[in-house]
């Protein structure tokens, strides 16, 4: 991760006098190398060092001591004049979409990916093609504004009718079981550095989630979180939710930890901030942290026949 | 810890419908319990689940959603008119202050204790007087108003010109640590709950924050921590300690944790945020986490004799 000519151009095209850098967790050790390159182009320079999970969660009160925020590592899902975003690209050789070939069902194959690799996205297609494969991709809307791209609270750009596969290219296990529980369809899931290609089985995942619920089914109490930051903010939907149940109880947080969650000792919570709360981190915390639908079906509002994946629109 | 009438009464002369409930973490198992209670009286009421150590760190973004904040535990430090707070009393025997009598040096005893326990420091002033001791209680002012209190970031009220002997009250050994360190008097601290009596010995925690700031001394950066807490707030001093070497980069923290401290790998910060950080959390951070003073001295424009313990005006 470098400070491009590129940036330094936009900053300077605004006349920035002081800069404010903002890194999710991955990245957030680059900050002290970016801060000094641009020090040494002129730039008075802060660091935002607050967790960063995604522009859901930009330091936007920096803007109080700087003239621009550059957020380094995520699409924008916030416009905002004195934001600049910078995502962050990672590489990798798009002939490793054929280790992929032996898990698809059939020959109509919808893209998607992480911001990380979306600039490669075009590239796998055209390979697809040239082996005899049709393939989609979504444009870019809303929290997801590159073409193919989904993240952990939005997989709109995987619902693609007619498509007999969706082949998602990324890291990790939660992004292509989001895909799954999202479309219904049948997924693979590539990880285009190592090459290994599996289809992520959603029972299992819906077993574990079904036990929580029926572990917060006699909590005293139901604390639904809402959350402080300004892109994970659902308040109607918290209040909705809270409406259901005379044990519920609005709880505000910025960090939703696990420390907190034990020092506010209630028995059982309903997540309305980040998903990724309730699916991956749930096995950080002391108690269940259940999905806005998930407490739907414990209060009898929702059928566990209609479970859907929790997503920000 | 109950909801008095009193409050009840205060909550209905605003006409307050929603009200925000914020406590410290040893408070915090309360929350719901209170909510309870004021929601049978007619409100509703949601609760602030962040981290909450003291009145410098409201949840004033909460008036958002509610008419009133009621901050639990302490006293005012910033006025506002959508703010209650609800200090929090622990009762003692007054007569306890006998168990320090063989400690004291003179006969003219500068009172101090926590908030806590102000509401019995001028019975203990009586059981003194009566068995022959001068006793001298400053009247409250700024962060410490109430008579006699002191803040882990400010110790004016022990301040007391002509003291034999500042008697403090209270658990813990960081505030009567404090206390002689902002004072450099006699200091002796007693525990009211326990009957326990000390002298607080400051030469042992020097030596500790010496060794910190020479594990500083050739640190390759230096992160200067400016806190987003309103009440925590030292920009104008965190810029100006930043000019004092040109391996200095501001930092922008809300909750100043020993994960973000490695996430960024600084490798020695300076605390403009809440003093008790440097001193009490040091433990808990993997590299040194030194206070402005510190941080002088380490640049040469304070020498070592000039130590002062750190304190927010």
């Amino acid at each position: 991760m470098t400070v491009t000519s590129d940036l330094v151009k936009r900053l300077r095209d605004r006349h920035a006098r002081t800069v404010a850098l903002q890194f999710p967790a991955g990245l957030k050790r680059q900050s002290v190398k970016i801060a000094q390159a641009l020090r040494e182009e002129g730039f008075f320079v802060i660091i935002s060092g607050d967790p960063c999970y995604g522009a859901c969660d930009l330091a936007l009160d920096l803007l109080a001591y700087a003239d621009v925020l550059v957020h380094f590592g995520h699409t924008p899902l916030l416009q905002h004049p004195d934001v600049i975003y910078e995502p962050f690209r990672v590489d990798f050789d798009p002939a490793v979409v054929e280790k992929a070939l032996p898990l698809l069902k059939g020959r109509r194959i919808g893209l998607v990916t992480t911001v990380q690799h979306t600039h490669l996205l075009g590239e796998v297609g055209r390979r697809l093609r040239s082996l005899g494969y049709e393939t989609v991709i979504t444009p870019g809307e809303g929290r997801t504004p590159e073409a193919g791209q989904v993240i952990g609270c939005s997989y709109g750009s995987a619902r693609i009718p007619g498509a007999s596969d969706i082949l998602f290219i990324g890291t990790g296990i939660f992004h292509p079981l989001g895909v799954q529980l999202a479309t219904g369809m049948h997924v693979v899931a590539l990880d285009p550095l190592t090459g290994i290609a599996e289809e992520p089985d959603a029972r299992k995942f819906l077993s574990k989630r079904h036990a929580l619920m029926e572990k917060a089914r006699d909590a005293g109490q139901y604390g639904i979180i809402v959350s402080r930051k300004q892109g994970q903010n659902r308040h109607p939907l918290a209040c909705r939710l809270a409406s259901l149940s005379d044990r519920a109880y609005l709880v505000f947080m910025d960090e939703v930890s696990p420390d907190e969650l034990l020092n506010l000792g209630i028995a059982a919570y309903v997540n309305t901030a980040c998903p990724r709360l309730s699916y991956d981190d749930q096995i950080r915390f002391p108690v269940p942290v259940l999905t806005p639908a998930e407490f739907e079906i414990l209060c009898g509002v929702r059928t566990w026949d209609d479970y859907i994946i929790d997503e920000i629109a």
